[in-house]
């Protein structure tokens, strides 16, 4: 294991002191940022997650021009599904659209676990190239969609605002969706696994869709497969992010995780009392702030941070991605904003 | 102040006890009942609301199949910027448009409170006739979108997830946003008001958007405006509902409000804790349970009731409205249950 030279991220996730809280922001390597735009015009979206030397590229590009303290592989979420053989494709102003949803109980019960090698090598061979490239500066995060999130994709075929298919295949074949939930939570694990033997130094569960369940289904539908998960990937910091989950810390810290990403509906504070120091916490300024002036942008980074407190284990960043027509000035405004006022 | 007949659902808003859980569903009236679908292919949907023959027929057709404890008045939460003039139209497949949103400091600099005779009267007159018509069986809510839910719809035109343009507007110039919702907070007030004089027995307060703000925009942006409400409206109950607002019960309950309405993603068992007998709780099945099987239905019944426990001060409904896709037969099974297995 390599000596990384800035571990501010690293030694926040342990919760231990660091000189400047360190921030990263989901989906930095993207479309706001015009040397992305101009490479997607070459080559589309899956190509350049399946190339490790372009996806590479692509997550290098944030760190040229801001000083983020942790950089992650560029990927997609549905990258399991489409090597279980859903057939993966983006539509313009559509999003992700699966050509083989599944579709009866036959389709899920075919479903086994992907060659890590042959089916999804070009991930851990991105995270390799990127480790290699980075030589050691900041550390690398590895990442993947929860089994849930996953399950979701896989049943609606496609983005939905109302879950229809795979709530009624939860309210009325819960068996089903739980085998399929469970060789899902297997694949994830693998596909964490190689992702950290590839030289991640963390990894983080998205789990963009949990927050449409009640309770007891998100402890029994999501939360159950994400300890599945921490209970079987080798010994490295994982980070759990379910957006809408602001009710369910105290649950979600319980798992083991070592970090909790916190969407920007959440006081962080109140957080941080509910958590009383188990995990640390990531997060979580409203994207939209990017869109105001570089004051009010130090003022909501002023509020974050005094939210948190002096206490250590904070890793600032956005509560979901950033947007894609935000100003990558505003970006740097943010970046230094986050490292100049929290070593005061 | 006439007397009503049925009073389970008047009284368990004043946390008495009740023979049996009242239970009334969001949208009630609406596109999944046939002789709705029937009626608005001769009318669309703005002349049902403008008419108080058509809106008072509508409103009581969930009345002759099924055995609910309120009636609503039908209606829609946009009706007060439509008499603000932005022009209020609802195209297929895209839900209500503005023709006329606000995009400048002028546009919301020359808004004033409706005329509530002239502009809005339609509405009370809806109310006034399904009062009559139900000769005090059952009690009839009226209800308003909320000032931050009205806003937004005003400044961003349309239907939207992202709230680019308001949130702009809240970061950059929060000053004209708070000038925008006190003619918004005052115009709801005379609304309600109408409603009340009308006949309504309680009214219900529609923040349909508030879950998209942090914490301290929430309280700054949203809850203040409902509060405002609160202090101004006549001593009738009030049920406020802000949808994603899981984590703001306690503020909520501290507005002086009579209930607050959770959506399906909160334990109303830990709400009831949280609000501490303070309000009465309505909700909160997911509203997709109505795909399921009978049998399911009515477990998922069971646990919603008994996760608020035996404490008086609980009203049945659906954490969000009914899908229109839901078959009525579904819907009969759903009272039936709570009525049933309350009463053990």
């Amino acid at each position: 294991m390599s000596i990384i030279q800035n571990d501010r991220f690293l030694k926040a996730l342990a919760r231990q002191s660091v000189d400047k809280t360190p921030i990263w922001i989901m989906r930095q390597a993207g479309r706001y940022l015009p040397e992305y735009r101009a490479l997607r015009e070459r080559y589309d979206f899956m190509t350049v997650c399946k190339t490790p030397e372009l996806a590479c590229e692509v997550a290098l590009q944030p760190l040229a021009r801001f000083d983020l303290d942790a950089a992650i592989v560029f990927s997609d979420i549905l990258t399991i599904p489409d090597a279980m053989g859903l057939g993966l494709s983006f539509q313009a102003n559509h999003g992700p659209v699966f050509a083989r949803p599944l579709q009866n109980q036959r389709d899920i019960e075919k479903l086994t676990v992907p060659d890590m090698r042959d089916d999804l090598g070009y991930v851990a061979d991105a995270v390799a190239m990127l480790v290699k490239e980075l030589a050691g500066k900041i550390p690398v995060i590895g990442f993947s969609g929860s089994p849930w999130t996953l399950a979701s994709y896989m049943v609606e075929g496609r983005s939905t605002k109302e879950f229809k298919k795979i709530k009624k295949l939860m309210f009325d074949e819960p068996q089903l969706l739980h085998q399929l939930l469970k060789v899902l939570a297997d694949s994830v694990v693998a596909y964490l696994a190689a992702q950290i033997a590839a030289g991640a130094s963390a990894v983080m569960v998205f789990d963009s869709w949990g927050g449409v369940l009640s309770t007891p289904a998100y402890l029994q539908f999501s939360l159950h497969y994400m300890q599945l998960i921490m209970n079987n990937l080798p010994k490295i910091p994982v980070i759990l992010f379910t957006k809408g989950g602001g009710q369910w810390l105290e649950q979600m810290a319980a798992t083991g995780c070592d970090a909790i990403s916190l969407d920007w509906t959440v006081d962080i504070g109140q957080a941080r009392q509910k958590v009383n120091g188990q995990v640390a916490l990531q997060g979580n300024m409203d994207p939209h702030v990017l869109y105001a002036s570089p004051a009010r942008i130090r003022e909501e980074v002023i509020a974050v941070l005094k939210s948190y407190g002096p206490e250590p284990g904070h890793i600032f960043n956005l509560g979901h991605g950033i947007l894609p027509d935000v100003d990558p000035e505003r970006v740097a405004v943010l970046v230094n904003a986050v490292h100049e006022l929290s070593c005061d």
